[in-house]
């Protein structure tokens, strides 16, 4: 496993950027549990994922926990290196969801290649556009308009009716019943997936963990 | 007033590509009140304050709005231009506050000179990374934490007590009083003014929309 195929533009950096990242990436493995960077604390690198799972979540005055987004084999974390672009300013942690190889690559040494590097740069674009679309769209549907908590409430209701915790329903369904897109029932229902409160299969939904349903639903 | 005084990487451009935004900036002026782009419908372009004032904002499926910011001269609006970055799936609208004159760079114009130029992705990235920083700002204040709601209920409040729309206080006394950092009341504070909702000065607020204040608590 090296860090050149898991680092998508390696092959439009020029030899001696190359040379550069090899020199001072960083290798760490995490075991399960770690919490790799604390939201406001220092600057720990961009990360570059081999192996493993990563959460990235905010976390409230009052400690309660959004999960924003999972990073697997080959995704990159921009936001635990905020300080590269001064213009960050909001603090997300990340921990190792399951045992995970992680590259680091130092912020500072990251920062200045993309100074002169246009496809680092633009690449560095489409992560951040990508994030922070993934991140508006959560940010709406839970906090604007409790999609979340309307959700689990549903689901936990048809479990009571039809007396388990198999659901058979489309999307198309939900999304009806609850006033909604479709769209935003397929990607609710796959961030509980990723949460591990259901589990998905076609047209059926099955309830994995009812108590933290009933919580957020609450 | 020229095109290159507002964009402010005009000097690092080569003058091949100085030519090129010449050539296919087009200058606009928009009344007070115009829907210069609407948030999901076609791609804008990027946009370029002149003169005037525009606000950014998203709209709920219920028509509710909330601003996400403000652009004045030499701001750009790159949101309007969404299309340019595929990674972008969320709907801002614009709207011209005040009469404004813009220029607009046609996104495909912009993003073909962007992968070429490191400056000008680097600048793209600022761009995005500073507004990113300011609606996660938002978002976590207003729809999570109800700080609109609270410091709006809390300014009438205190109105009520003094027995008129001038109010001596800190910001510091009112982060204590909401059990919040200072930065949180000056930054909230600072939108409610953008808002047209208080004046501001030394140690003094002024409510200038009681209004819209009460709906806000409500």
């Amino acid at each position: 496993m090296s860090f050149s195929d898991h680092f998508p533009v390696w092959d439009k950096l020029s030899g001696a950027q190359q040379k550069i990242l090899s020199e001072h990436v960083i290798a760490r493995t995490f075991p399960k549990g770690t919490v790799i960077h604390e939201g406001g604390l220092g600057c720990t690198g961009l990360l570059v994922v081999g192996s493993g799972q990563l959460r990235a979540f905010i976390l409230s005055e009052d400690g309660r926990e959004i999960s924003l987004y999972r990073l697997l084999d080959r995704d990159i974390c921009l936001f635990s290196a905020s300080c590269m672009l001064r213009s960050i300013r909001f603090d997300v942690s990340i921990e190792a969801e399951r045992d995970s190889r992680v590259w680091i690559v130092p912020a500072e040494i990251y920062r200045r290649m993309m100074e002169e590097s246009a496809p680092l740069a633009n690449f560095t674009n489409e992560l951040m556009a990508n994030r922070f679309s993934e991140v508006m769209w959560l940010m709406e549907q839970i906090l604007w308009h409790s999609m979340d908590r309307r959700l689990a409430a549903y689901l936990l209701e048809q479990s009571a009716l039809e007396g388990g915790g198999v659901l058979t329903l489309t999307h198309e369904q939900i999304a009806r019943d609850l006033g909604t897109a479709r769209e935003v029932v397929t990607r609710m229902l796959r961030y509980f997936k990723n949460e591990g409160l259901v589990q998905l299969s076609r047209g059926c939904v099955l309830l994995t963990d009812a108590d933290r349903l009933s919580a957020i639903a609450q």
